[in-house]
């Protein structure tokens, strides 16, 4: 993995990160496929819609469908039929909010399985090396992802523990080879919640490592949006510029331009999809609750602005009708566009920063982001 | 509408009907979109699939989103966005199977909408008018669809009703014109249970009308395979060559081969989708239950002589995987090969007929169809 500053326009940076299944452009939006699918949309729809990278968790896809079955299959790539680059998390964040019993020790953790109370055991050790099962492009180190608010003793420890482990997955990834003929890349995780002292002692440790790429962990788990945007813009300071720098599980479309602002290429969230589930639609000019009974015969587009197959082809009163319906295509059409809005906002944001004119665009778009979410409100409390 | 016949093999018909929105080939498999939204697939995968005209039910859009959202639409193809043919059905069959209240009288059906419990009433005038709001190609008149069993004086009662609504559809279909600038045609429905002297009955009077096409309802309703072939066989020997013939709600693979063979051209079932979300694959070989654990490492498409999407890009094991995760991309993966496969039966059949080889292939089809889903059976029982 090779990765390459093109532009940048204050800290806002345009790159490009090149794998064996094709180049990513930085900033990027990476499209969650949790267990091996991104959810309500088809594999070519994310090609369609420009998707370059997408996430797969290990928690999930170990426990179902099974390293084996994905290694027998040749690895996750070929197993869900997805020829370009693959992200895999270290599973570090599900094992520590999903399983309700986990054993943290400095050896791995002990957890139960959230299907079948089966247990399990991941050590940084065996995480790289389930990775290397999957095949992804992007591994992760395994870390504990503290939660918030969390005590400065804690967070100290255990960003210390994080530390050990980064290095026994750094050990493990310099071990072992990639078993489909493609490379791999390992990212380390800077962790230590909202202490500067934390974060840079994290961050130097992990660089001195050399990792592929940075992560910043353990923000956007309830912390107010300026402590997460004050600790990204204090840790950024610290990472290498040659190296590209991934923002975990952020966030609203407002948190990616900040945040893109800030110094931070690589973005995946759920929201897209998830709040696209719920009705919610993301567009140039706020969300819509597509629910909302003024759709009713508003036969314009979600987003007139948007070359996306749902925008291109249906109108805000056939969607309305198909969520009050339950169809599933209303899940499908709303996750398109979703996904479509939070990867086109990235590819703007790249345009930008190589025309010098990221910061005067990003404020055009929050104004527009945040306007007509209040006139929906408005209209919604007098009907 | 015109219809031609333009080979036949036996009693099997190829034939053509134009319409304003496109020429139907027979005979012709139509994926039922009730709510305006063909369950879990897309409009442009209904192309792609090969699909030349899609139902829409009257109960169910006309209660939501309502005919009047449709017609401010410009009709249920633009609220869709559906440039194909549409038939739609009269709500008969919904108001006597889904309804709990419902008074019926000469003048018409009053009942309760299963959303609302509020009161509508629906008679053969307003429900084709209904249907003109909607803008569908083809129209069906209103009838009482009986259920099996029923006695023989309630079935000839009934169906005295139903030729007399059937003459005043015709009296308002003549009275009224299309809304949107295409022709719409109406088709009456032949009713009588399974009694051959109700169903001659029903027959004559409604060819003494003169409808666009005629459609056998009351089948499929609980009786025995077999007494609907013997229908299907003995009513269609009383409709003329010149017009299309529809039965309706039809049915397994099994069934439209047999009902093809009978002289039948079209048919609705909602078989591929619903039973293909339960994980239910229709193939050449046979059903599969995508859940089995046999399919766990199988990585074979999951009919190798299938060419949708599905079969050209997903193994086996990758659906397995997604029907035991509950992804709603299972829903979708399924949907579009099922549909395609019942698309591509009604396609194939129409080749063999013009070819003069139906019968031979029909055997070959049948034994195909059977064989292996005996095989999966005997496999789930020694696992």
């Amino acid at each position: 993995m090779k990765y390459q500053c093109i532009a940048q326009d204050g800290k806002a940076r345009a790159g490009l990160i090149e794998t064996d299944h094709g180049v990513i452009e930085t900033p990027v939006y990476m499209p969650v496929g949790t267990q091996g699918s991104v959810k309500a949309a088809q594999q070519r729809e994310l090609i369609e819609m420009g998707a370059e990278i997408i996430l797969g968790n290990t928690y999930h896809l170990y426990l179902r469908p099974g390293t084996d079955i994905i290694e027998q299959a040749g690895g996750l790539h070929r197993f869900m039929s997805w020829a370009k680059p693959i992200l895999t998390d270290s599973g570090g964040f599900q094992v520590f909010s999903l399983t309700d019993l986990r054993k943290i020790e400095e050896g791995g953790v002990t957890f139960r399985s959230h299907h079948d109370g089966s247990l399990h055991t991941f050590t940084p050790e065996n995480v790289v090396q389930i990775q290397r099962q999957f095949g992804s492009d992007i591994m992760m180190v395994f870390d504990e992802c503290t939660p918030y608010p969390c005590e400065f003793k804690y967070a100290k420890d255990s960003n210390e523990m994080t530390v050990r482990w980064a290095e026994r997955c750094k050990t493990m990834f310099e071990k072992s080879s990639p078993i489909y003929g493609h490379s791999q890349a390992l990212f380390g995780i800077v962790q230590g919640s909202v202490y500067p002292e934390i974060r840079e002692m994290s961050s130097r440790s992990l660089i001195e490592m050399e990792f592929d790429g940075y992560a910043i962990g353990g923000l956007a788990v309830g912390e107010p949006v300026e402590e997460m945007y004050r600790i990204t813009e204090f840790t950024e300071k610290f990472l290498p510029a040659n190296k590209p720098r991934y923002l975990m599980g952020i966030g609203l479309p407002e948190n990616i331009l900040e945040s893109i602002d800030r110094g931070i290429d690589m973005f995946d969230c759920v929201i897209p999809t998830r709040n696209g589930r719920n009705g919610m639609l993301f567009t140039r000019n706020g969300t819509m609750n597509m629910r909302n009974a003024r759709y009713k015969t508003d036969f314009t587009p979600v987003d007139a602005e948007c070359d996306c197959y749902t925008c291109r082809t249906f109108t805000r009163s056939y969607l309305r009708h198909l969520f009050i319906a339950k169809e599933i295509l209303a899940l499908q059409l709303a996750s398109i566009h979703n996904l479509t809005f939070f990867l086109w906002l990235a590819k703007e944001a790249r345009k930008k920063i190589i025309e010098k004119r990221f910061k005067e665009w990003k404020a055009t778009m929050l104004a527009r982001l945040q306007a007509s979410v209040f006139t929906e409100h408005q209209t919604s409390i007098s009907q």
